[in-house]
Formats: C-alpha cells, sequence, structure tokens
C-alpha cells in the first residue's frame, strides 16, 4: 500500500504527476461545447469544410452521450480530458477529428473550458445563496419582535431582537452574491483562438465562437488569454469571503446550542450523537460549515501561491488551477446548503434569548441616553453617572428594572423627583428606530425591501 | 533589551496589548471628517445646540491643524485615535466635547474612518495603476515590431513581439482597477449611526451624514454595519491578485537581467551593486517587488484568519484589521511605483531577443499551419510531419529557416517541388492577425483602444 | 499625505523599496557580535594585523554603546544595518575599518546575524512558555477537584475538573517549547565564512568563528549557508502552532465570561469597557490573543511564498524574511504574556461551572458503563439501554441523579431491583482514573510531573 | 450535473457534509490495528472475556483481508470507516462485536488511528528523501570539478562546481528529513484509552496498547489527547518547507533548460510535447513540482484555520483534518519521486555552464581578493580599485581573463610591473578551499561525509 511510489519506474511517476485526466474530466461538458463552437466557426470561415464539421458535430454529441452515460474513461497515458475526447472522436468519425485542432491549443481549449465550468458555477452558488437569503428572511419575518441578547465582544451588550440579527447574514449574503456576480462579469470573456500564446494565422472569427460560447466577446491579448488565472482566484477569493461569513453564523450555531446558551435546538436531521455519550446532540453540520471555511481558504492559498512568480505565457504548474477550484466549489456549495437547512429548521428558543437579554445590565445605555435626552446631561457624564448607578444596582444583586428613583437620586441627586425611563429590553428594541436600527418597525421594512430584492 | 515583557506587570501588557493609537493614528484625518459630519448633523437635528457644535467645529479644525503640523500624539492610556482626539477636544473646547459622542459608538465610528481610508487608498492605488499602464503602453508603442521569444513552459515557443508582450501586463492592470473600482463601489455605504450595534434612540439622520462623507447612503443593517470587514478583506484580495502580476512581471525582468538571457539592462537608478561583488550590477527593485508579493499575501491571511468564526457583532479581534491594511497598501503602492519606473526606463536589447526568437524552431508551428493551408493536411498529420522535419534539421545542426524543399520532401515525398513557406520569425509573426494576435497590426490597435480607455 | 509616492523621484522609490534599515536596525547587537568574531579570526590566521583588530575590536565596542544609548541612526542612503555600521567604524578608526570585510560578504553577515537573533529570540520565548505553564500548574493544583463540563462539539460531554483542562493547556506548552528548541538545535550553524556564495581564498577559520558566537560549528555548504531561511519558516511555523494553541484557550475565555456561561469574572487589570455601554467589561486581551493568531499565521505565510520558487543563492527577495520573523516574535510573546496574566488572575466561578457540569445528562456514559460492568451488557446494548433512559428522563423534565430503579427497570427489566449506580458528577469524576484521566488523584500526579519538568 | 445540491433533501445534505468515509477509509489498516491491540488489552485486564476476544480478532483479521482484496466498501449512512468496520464486524461475529468499543470512543479511536498514519507517511517520505539525497550525491560525485557560475539575484556572482550546487539541496533534504523525524518522535504517543475527553472507569492499561501499536507510552492527559492534532499540523509544516525546497531546484530546472540558459537537456522520459507546436520539449515535470508547492502549503493552510479559536475537547471541524493531509502527503511523495527521477537523469551541458561561468566579470572577486593578499591593500580599497578595472575592460568588450598588467596599472599605478593573478574560473573555485566552499577537494569532502550519513 505504500511501498510503490519509490520503486515505481520514471514511466509511471511521469505519467501520474503529468496526467490532468483524474480532475479535469469534470470539464467534459465545456471542453465539448467548446469544440463544437470551434469547429462550427472553422467551417463558416471555410477552414474545414461542412462535411468535416458535420462528422464532427455528430461524433461529439455521441460522445456527449457516452459520458453522460458511463462517465469520461480515465486514461492516463491521453493525459487530459482534451485527448481523451479527441482519440475518442477519431475512433469514431477518422479522419476529420484531425482537422479539429486546427488553429487552436490545449492553452487556449482549457482556459476556455475552465471559465465556462466557473460561469456555470458562480451561477449555482448564486442560486444557493438566494436560497439562503430567503430562508434567512423568512426566519428573520417570525422574530421580527423577538428579543435576544446582542452581544459584543461575546458580552451582552444591548437588546435586539432576533429577526435584526439574522438579516445581518441577510446583508452578508447579499454582498457576497455581488462579489461573485462581478468575477462572472469580468471573467466572461473568450480565450478561445488565442491558440498557443501568439494568436494564429489562420482567418478564424474569435467573436463568433466567444457568442456561441455565451461570452461577450474575445479576450484582446492573446499571451493574456493563456496565461492568465484570474477568474479561477477570483471565484477562490470569493467563496472564501463567503465561507468566512458562514463560518461565523455557525459559529453562533454552535454557541447558541451548547446547554449554557440554549437558545437554540436542532433538528434531529441537522443533528448527531455520539459513539460512547448516549445523550449527546451534536450540531455537526455547523461545525464542519465552520470548519470547511479553513479548507476553501486552503484552496485559496494553493492557487496564489502556485501562480506566484510565473513568466508568461503558460506554465504547467497552472495545471493546479482546477483541483482548488472543484474542492473549494464543493465545500462551499455544501456548506450553503447545509446552512440553509439549519436555519430553516433550526427551534429559536425565544425566552431564553428574551432572559439572557434582560441580564447583564443590557439597558444601561438606554439609561444614559435618557440623561441626554431628558436631562441636557453631556453625553460622558451621562456615562458616567450610569456607570456609577449599575455598580450600585449590582452590589444589591439586582438589575435595572428594578432601580427606583431613590437609587438614582443617590447618585445624582438633581434626579430626586424624575419619572423613571423604560428600561425595559421591549422598550430599548422599540426605541432603536434609527435608519437600520434593530427596532422591530426597522426590521419590517428591512424585509420588506429584501423580498423585493429577491424577486428582482 | 529581550528581557522586559515577561517582568512586566499586567497593567503594562494590557496596555500594550490593548492600545491602537501606534497604528490606529493613520486614520486621523478620516476620524475628524467623520466628527465633523456627526457633530453637524447633531446640530441639524436639534440633539446638540448650534453653539456646542459651532465650538466642536473649530475645536476639531485647530486639532487637524496640530496633527498636520506634528503628528499625533501617541498616548497608550487613551488607547486609541478616538479617545485621543476626543481627548484633546475637551481641552480645547470643554464641555461640549462630551456632548459630541452622542449617539455613537467606536464601533461604527471606526468602521466609518477606516472605510474612508481604504476608499481613499483604493483611489491612490487606482492613480497608481493608471500610470503603470501608461508606461506599458508608452513602451509598447516603441517594441510593436520588436520580435521576443515567446516562451511556455519557459521553452522557445513562438515568436512574439515585445509590445504584444507588455501590452498583455496591461491587460492585467486593467483588471485589477476594476477590481479594485468594484471594491470602492461596494464599501462605499456608511456604517455612522449604527452606534455599539443596535441603533440608537436618538433621532439622527444617518442619509445626512453619509452624503457628507461621500457615501452612498447608509448600510441596512446596524449589526452588519459594525461587525463588517468585507471591505478590508476585498481589498487585501485586490491587491493580492495585484501583487502576483507584479511578481511575474517582476520574475520576467530577473530573468530577462540574468547574463544568459540578456535581454535587458537595467539604468543604474534600478540597480545595485555587491558589498563584496565588484562587477555586481543587481535588479534588486524587481527581487523586491517579486517578494513583496509574499508579504501581502501574508496581509491577506492574517485578516481572513482572524476574522474566522467570529461571532456578531464587534469583537476586539477586529482591532487587527488596519496593521495588514495598511502594511499591503504601503507595499502595492511602492511595488506599482517600482514596476513603474523599471518598465519606463530598462533598455531592451532586441537584437538578443531576436536571436533568441529564431532559436528552439519557433516557427515549426507556421510550418505545420502551411502544410495544413496550402496543402489540406489534417492539423494533427501536419504536426506529426513537422515534428519529423524538426527532428532531421536538429540532428544537422540548422534551423527551420535554413530548410530546403529536399529536407520536407525527405520526410512527406508529396511535397517535391513545392514552394517554401516563410519561417522567418519576422513573417511569423506577421501572420499572426487573428483577433488579439500578435501581428505589430493588432498590436497598434490594441494600443490605439488602451490610450481611449486611458483617457477615458 | 497620499500624493506622494507617485510623483517621486526613481531615486527615491529606488532607496525607499531597497532600504532594510528601518527594520534590520533591530540586528545590531548581533551584527557587532558577528563583526567581533570575525576581526578576532581574521587576526588569529594573521589575514589582518593585530592592530588592526584591536582598533575594530575598540571602535566596534563604542559604536555598541552609542547604539545602546541613542539608538541606530536610520541613514536610507546606506541601505542597511552592516553599513551604518561600517561607515560609522570608518569615522571612529579609519583604514582598519576597511579590512573588517576581508573575506565576509553581506550575504554571509545578515544570515548569521538574523540566525543569532532567532535563537535568542527562541529563547525568549521559551521562557515566556515556561511561566506560562507556571502558571498553569499553580492554578491547575487550586482546582484539582473542581468540576466543570467537558464539552464535545461544545456540547455537554462528561464532567471533567477544571485542573485537568488546565493541564491539557500545559501539554501543548510542552510540545510548543519542544518543537522551538528543536528549531533553536536546527538552526545552531553558523554561516560565517560562506562570503558572498563560493567560500573565499582567505585562510578563514570558520571553526572558530562559529565557536565564539555560540554556534555548534559551520554550516557545511557555502552556498545553502547564505540561501537557506529555513530557520526562520520552522521559527515561524512554530509560532504559528503555539498561537493557534493560544487561539483556542483566549475563545474558552471569552466564552467562559459571557453571561450565559458565566464560568469565569476577569480581574478589572484585564478586561476593558465601552465608550457607550456603561456596564461592560470586556475580555479584550483574550480577544486580541484570538485574533493575534491571525496575525502571526500572515506573517509564516508571508515569508512561505516569499521563498517559494527561488533559485540559488542569495536573492534579495530574502531580504522579506526580517519584518514577519519581528511582528511574530513581538504578537507572540505579548500573547503569551497577556494569557499568562489572564491565567494568573481569573477568577473561576467553580458553582456555577458545576451546575452547568450536572446538566445536558452528563454522567450518562457512567451509566452506560455501568450495565457493561455490573450487568455483563455488551457496550452497544447499555449505550442503547442508557439512551432510552435519557430520553424518559428527559421527557420528564428531570436529571440522571434523580432516576430510581424502577425507571431503569421500565426501560431494561432486567433491571428491577438492582442497587443504583452513583451518577453525580463527583462519582463520575472520581471513577475517571485511567492513565491521564481526569480523576483528581491523576491531575495530582500530573501536576506532581509537570513540576518536575518545570524545575529540570 | 449542477442541478442536485439545492433540491436535495435535508437529510442528504446532512449525511453528504457528515459522512468522511470517502476519505477516512484510508485509514482501515491503522483502524484494525488499534482495534486489535484494545480487544486484547480489554481481555488481558478481565473486562471483555477471551472467547469474546478471539471471536473479534478472528473477525477484524477477516475484515483486514477482505479490505485488502475488495477495498473498503462507502456506506455514507454508517459515517465513518469505524462504524464501517464495527457494522462489518457485528455481521461476522455477532454479539462480541458489541463490546469491542468499551472503553472507548471514536474520539480517541480516530486520534490513534491518524497517528499511526501519520508515522507510516513520514516512513515513506524519509525513504524518498534518501533516495533524493543519494541520487543528488551520485551526481554531485559526477561534477564534483564541473564549472558552473554561481548566481546571486540571478547575476553571475562567482563560479562554483556543479557538484557544490546539487550539494546544497542535499543540505536543505538533511534538514527535512530532520524536521520530519522530530515530527515522529514528538507524535509518538498514543492517544487511546482517553475515551471521549475525560479518560474511563474500566480498568484499561493504555501503557499496553501504546507499546503494541509502537508507541512511546500514552498521552498524558485525555483532554489533549482527543483535541490535539499537533502531529498532523507539524507533518504539513514538514511538508511544506520540503516542498519549497523542492520548488527551488525545479526553478532552476526550468531555468537551466530553456533555451537562453542552455544548462541541462531533460531526457524524454522527463519531458512532453505539445498539442500544437511540434518541436516543444516541456519540462512539465519540474513546473508540477513547482505547482505543487502551492498545493502542499494550501493544505497546509487549511488545517491551521480550521484549528484556529477551537474550544476544547474534540470539534467536529476536526474531521477536516485528514483530507489536507493526505492529499499534501500524495503530492510530495510524487513530487520527491519526480525531482528524484529529474535529477538522476538530466544531461548537464557542462561546457555551456563554464562559458557561462566565464561571463559576467564573475572573477573580479578573485581579483579584490588578490589586491588585499598580494599587495595589502584594504579590502574596500580592493573592491574600488576592481570595480575601475571591470568598468574598463568592460568598455573595451574584454574579460578579466584578458586583462594585462597595463591594464591594472592604468587604474592603480603601484601595480605596475605586478605578476597577474589567475582569474581563470578554474584557478577561482581552485582557492575556495574555506570549510563548506566550492573547491572540488572540498565538495569531494562533503560527499564522503554524506555517504556516511546515507549509510547510518
Amino acid at each position: 500500500m505504500w511501498g510503490g511510489r519509490f520503486g515505481e519506474g520514471p514511466g509511471d511517476i511521469m505519467r501520474e504527476i503529468n496526467a490532468s485526466i483524474p480532475f479535469d474530466k469534470r470539464l467534459w461538458q465545456e471542453d465539448i461545447a467548446g469544440s463544437k463552437a470551434h469547429a462550427q466557426m472553422l467551417a463558416a470561415k471555410g477552414i474545414i469544410s461542412s462535411a468535416d464539421e458535420s462528422a464532427i458535430q455528430q461524433g461529439l454529441s455521441t460522445i456527449h452521450a457516452e459520458y453522460e452515460a458511463n462517465g469520461v474513461p480515465e486514461d492516463w497515458t491521453l493525459e487530459d480530458i482534451h485527448m481523451v475526447t479527441e482519440t475518442r472522436l477519431r475512433e469514431l468519425v477518422g479522419e476529420p477529428a484531425a482537422r479539429l485542432h486546427t488553429a487552436r491549443s490545449r492553452n487556449d481549449q482549457v482556459a476556455t473550458d475552465f471559465r465556462l465550468w466557473v460561469r456555470a458555477a458562480i451561477g449555482q452558488i448564486d442560486t444557493g445563496l438566494r436560497a439562503f437569503q430567503s430562508t434567512l428572511v423568512m426566519r428573520a419575518d417570525e422574530h421580527a419582535e423577538s428579543i435576544m441578547p446582542g452581544f459584543t465582544h461575546l458580552q451582552v451588550a444591548q437588546p435586539v431582537t432576533l429577526g435584526h440579527h439574522l438579516m445581518a447574514y441577510y446583508e452578508m449574503a447579499k454582498r457576497d452574491r455581488s462579489r461573485f456576480a462581478d468575477c462572472a462579469n469580468r471573467l466572461n470573456h473568450s480565450p478561445l483562438g488565442a491558440a498557443a500564446l501568439a494568436g494564429t494565422s489562420f482567418p478564424i472569427d474569435r467573436a463568433a465562437t466567444a457568442k456561441s460560447l455565451g461570452f461577450d466577446g474575445p479576450m484582446a491579448n492573446s499571451l493574456d488569454a493563456v496565461s492568465d488565472r484570474d477568474f479561477a482566484l477570483e471565484f477562490l477569493t470569493c467563496a472564501t469571503q463567503t465561507a468566512l461569513h458562514l463560518s461565523r453564523l455557525a459559529e453562533e450555531m454552535i454557541l447558541w446550542a451548547s446547554q449554557p446558551f440554549g437558545f437554540i435546538a436542532l433538528p434531529d436531521a441537522w443533528s448527531t450523537g455520539s459513539s460512547i455519550m448516549p445523550q449527546k446532540r451534536n450540531p455537526d453540520a455547523a461545525e464542519l460549515v465552520r470548519g470547511h471555511a479553513g479548507r476553501i481558504m486552503g484552496c485559496m492559498t494553493s492557487l496564489m501561491v502556485t501562480m506566484k512568480g510565473l513568466p508568461l505565457a503558460y506554465s504547467k504548474d497552472m495545471q493546479d488551477d482546477k483541483p482548488p477550484v472543484f474542492e473549494a466549489y464543493d465545500l462551499l456549495a455544501l456548506s450553503i446548503a447545509a446552512m440553509t437547512g439549519m436555519v430553516g429548521n433550526v427551534s429559536f428558543k425565544t425566552e431564553r434569548m428574551r432572559d439572557v437579554a434582560s441580564s447583564g445590565f443590557s439597558t444601561a445605555t438606554d439609561l444614559a441616553d435618557w440623561l441626554v435626552r431628558e436631562h441636557g446631561m453631556p453625553f460622558r457624564e451621562a456615562h458616567h453617572v450610569t456607570g456609577s448607578v449599575v455598580k450600585a444596582t449590582e452590589a444589591r444583586g439586582i438589575g435595572l428594572e428594578a432601580v427606583s428613583v431613590d437609587d438614582l437620586a443617590a447618585v445624582h441627586p438633581p434626579l430626586a423627583g424624575c419619572t423613571l425611563p423604560d428600561l425595559s429590553v421591549e422598550g430599548s428594541v422599540a426605541s432603536r428606530t434609527s435608519a437600520g436600527g434593530t427596532a422591530p418597525l426597522r426590521v419590517r421594512e428591512a424585509i420588506a425591501v429584501a423580498r423585493k430584492e429577491l424577486e428582482a
């Protein structure tokens, strides 16, 4: 099992390190689509005959059906998806197959295939993120009034609404989708026809192949076309930022499911047990989403390091572009789906949330603000006075809701006889009506905007 | 020198780990601008008096002048730029200063400051990249006809023009600028008024402060506003991708300056000597640009790891957002400037480049294409025939330009008596007229397009 | 403030990108020590006169005193610490200074300086980690019997002792110290005398300089000596692994300080307040330690990427080795000191910990084990039976400690009339006496071993 | 092909994200070995009967044979290799299988399996690195006198010997092996018996299972035992440092194979062709080795990020430890094998190397050293005089070997009538006899030492 490698002949090692078919077979659809577009253009420009084109098109359609039915054969001696397919085409249609590779190189071919694949992958991720957003909005709508503790430094800070908290993730996903969309726009130029690196002397029509493959047009510089992997790197940076957002929500899920928090219960479908501890219900999916952020970031690192310092144009190092992109896509798509499932199905224990929201003197800011608003105190002084009230209150083991006028006056005599402010968590939340604030009415507005955005 | 740390009292260590003033003082302009906008709005909404506002505005203007003249005082007990400035304001104007922090928190304040700073930094980088592009276009114009070897796998592949090669970097920089522009657009929403995390009960006008600071509008969710660092991460990913491009050109500069290549001579201003070897002229600046790609990527890694798994809203970990962004900006701006200087001032040894371009059977593809075009041979067969010609020619120690009709016929008898194709590097390059190809006329077109883009 | 860079002349940019004195001045002690050792050897071998040596030694001692008193002057035109010092030496002693650089180059000089610095840095870190371990042991000793919940998946799993939990970090720090020690051993070979890259024709004695600088001997290959930065990379990987351990403890501190947990109270010296919320006491130091793990990992990434693909021997990229090492050292030393301070001074709320340890059916495994031990049940069946008991008990809102014999018999009739096992958390913890287990007696043993290790 | 994910039911997604069997099946041998050792110990301690043990041992042997013959069945509903194997054992031997999991948990089981696997992987890597070193030594021996240019900054610096250059990589590999050995030593402690996290109340013998699995002893703390992944991280950092070394040699191979260098020819077995350019012979294997450094570093990044900030003890995130370790191992083992093959089979074009070594005034340092040695000139002055000679010589288009006494005297009159030094590259190399220098006699000594080390 272990012994093989260092006893292998050079041929075996070379074949193994060189073969990309184990992973680039995943590009088979894009490779066939690219060849079909290329053949059509070659015939339209008179570079090959229409009889040859016809044979090629039929052969490629046959291969498409074969791959769909049986998968792509993994023949390492043929190296990559391009040669596997061309070889099969030769078996099927004979000489015309030998004319397909006119005026192109594997360098522009693989760049084209991979761009098409990444473009489709972005479409999938966008669909997944949209579903995630819809689920967030649905749950936010249920809980626009539910009170939970807002944390900073993981210390109870001020009461907020659960709906507001969930909508923060809606905003993150919105930026994620926007980044992926920018990436999709930027990548949508065709390398096909750049040939090896210099373009070609055949009278090809790059605009035509670009158009038939759904690109906005051909890339402007043939050297750049074959040596650029910006689109893959940008896909990976977008994926990493999205994964980081998911890791934050995953962390919260894990915290909230922990007994000391007790803010949520995950349904059976999203929990697992222990091989030794019969009572356990673990938030494995959330932990894996959090962990996957590391792996996705590893994928991004991988390609960045690989690209560093490569001279133009194509270098074989660039073959290492695909494994990290495929892995990051798989992990991210799965993470989005899992997080959507968890958000959609979790039970929020709103009573427990409210209890914690009331602890930790969470409405102290409200008291300070009231001193400013009603008593004209400069904020810094109000902050100081409130701090003293909290200190005295804490020493007596009571919360701010139980503070009396006398308590206030003891700290700041001019307050004697004043009307006490509303320091309940409900009052606090309802008062935060500034734009983007946590007041339920603002949350409802945000939900309405989000629904409109999702419909667009 | 070493001994201190572990003998320090807890107060010293806490103060040192907690203080951000050593680096966040760099935000002083943005911090003052944010406070001015906030004070103006507070007065406009009647939350503070206009007399107070007036005192605050004058005080802040004085502080601006002081900082500009003498720098920002680094008082670690005051922790950060916000408290240093507010404390100074209190000294200058007294009680009104204590009213400035009404309806805001350091959480939204620092997020605002930092966004403003990153926005300005992107403006600077864009200016630098534009100058870099202009320089590339200028040199490409000089060398639209100069022939150099195009490499793949660092093997001589096909002749290209130096102008075409330089324009490949124009394209990369164009994508870099486009990514930075997207980042600038996406970040241009104001967190100010999100307060600690929940919004505020004061009747603030977030749209007004957003507008006076040049933002497109307020951020939609207060929790998101204080816990989001996407803009910094995106800046860092854009910087890394740009640095990777520069590392590729730097690698080429270093290769080209190496004696075996001998493609360029760097002017004295861009070379350094050796402390031991009197003859050396080293491309240090190019090496440092290549090396800095590592450091910039390190900065990006830093913040990504820091953000992973942080629960909402603000956590102190996020204070570690600034050092990597500042460092990446400094390194990238310097790298762009240095690379622009080198590209602008390097001497290209075009005769040597042309010689190398003629080596390595670089026009073999032209022969194969000619067999396809003139003799109707399928490309795969033409590729095979050409390979045999190269093999025979190589064995005789001559290049393709010296091949005779008999040589061709010896490999492929039907070629007897044909008219030899033009296999010169000039002919090869001139023939690559496909869109985006290396033919001088295409390079001239690309330069014209670029000039229009740069004027826009 | 922003405008400068792209208006600067090439000389300014080149000087700025090239100068390392802003950071390598930190090597001044090592640089002087290296020069002293080199001069002594040159004289001993008759390469310079002893009068020259004497002048050099005195001059270097003077410079040492000057730097100690006034710091190192930052003259960018002199580039680096080596030239700044040599230039000053020339001012002080004249011609002999010009003989110091015989048979060496900056390439071997800087490699020597930097190895000495890293060796000393490891010594400092080791001292810090030892203090951290001592503090852990001290607190573990106080809490060898204190019960807290052991978590897996952040779900209450089984009761453990706080002492046991703290000793887990002792083990991590032990491995960290062991890794740093390996790094120190591996780096302790002298590059001095490798000269530029090839060695020298002067009859130098590399063993002598190695010995006077405390190295185990000279490095074996001159090309390797000047192009190797393994020691810096290994320092950074050791630092990152240590930082990751600290990030785990920091995460726990933050969780434990959070109101829903309420496991600890941080003393004032290790807490900070809020600019807006008067009641807040934030665990900032723990958050910064957690965040710094990202920055330290960024430093490691930085140098790894920089070193990737560099041909031999010295390349200027390698000048970028120092900033990340210095930064990582500073952040790690501060993190260790801060964490030691927090661990030493935190108050553990053991009553709350015990309460949570009793929740979540944390002794279910004890019940299952009892079924195996006392009733010969296969573990898998015992696991299943216990799961049913938990389910029934949970439905009735009671914990395992309140289970009756009848409850057990209802699930598994043969248990009717049995003697109930001890399912208290104290009983559970006391029973875990397997080697390395959480039983107080095992914890006391581990503490005794640790104390012996720390004395060694 | 794309549509599936977001239409899947929660069960499918959960099963997919949770299942580790697709990758952890690679641990099957270690899992069986661990279970056998555990069963033997349980019987020896009377925790299970010897009849039960016997059934378990036979069943496990049967499963071993089955897996060896047919591979491990990938049943996602059974999650992982542990449950797949235990389930099969139950089918084979019935009830005794249900007793195997007594006094252990998957947490300690997987930690044990994975340590065993990493230990074996290190053994494999060590074997590969040793073969790599042997090959370097063999080629160094052939070329102990062959002259090549030594580069700094990729500028010709001083002549060196090819043997010396190759031996620099011997030293790097020596450090790599030493790091891996340290990692193997440090990991060699057994987690088995830590159970879920707290140890167990069964009277197990952890020393016995440790011994039968070849560990040095049990890990000291049960919480640490199940939550530690240092060994995997350290394996990944060692792998990354090794990969960085290989990337440097790969870079050199690629440079040397490039036409402008022309230092080497790769044999057919280590070259590949082009789909479009018939003349190409590309150093693909070297490029892939260089590129794989990125992927291996990505693997390391992945696990570091995943581990950051995880509270004790086991979290499911840690399941993401295996894919990066497996991938890094595969890539590194293949890279070492490929690089060994290339080094062993490459043809060095020593004539071309010598020619380049003679260019660029590569013996200028020899002239300066001669001025110091023979004329008592301070080195700094000698450096300056030599610089002037080079400048004058370069202007006349000749090299240093052609310099006359008059040329020297023209720059420095006192040199009139002196005997010219030997400035040939052979003379230069032969004179570098300092310890570790490039002189052939030193290289031969280094080879002798290396051979002794390799035999050890």
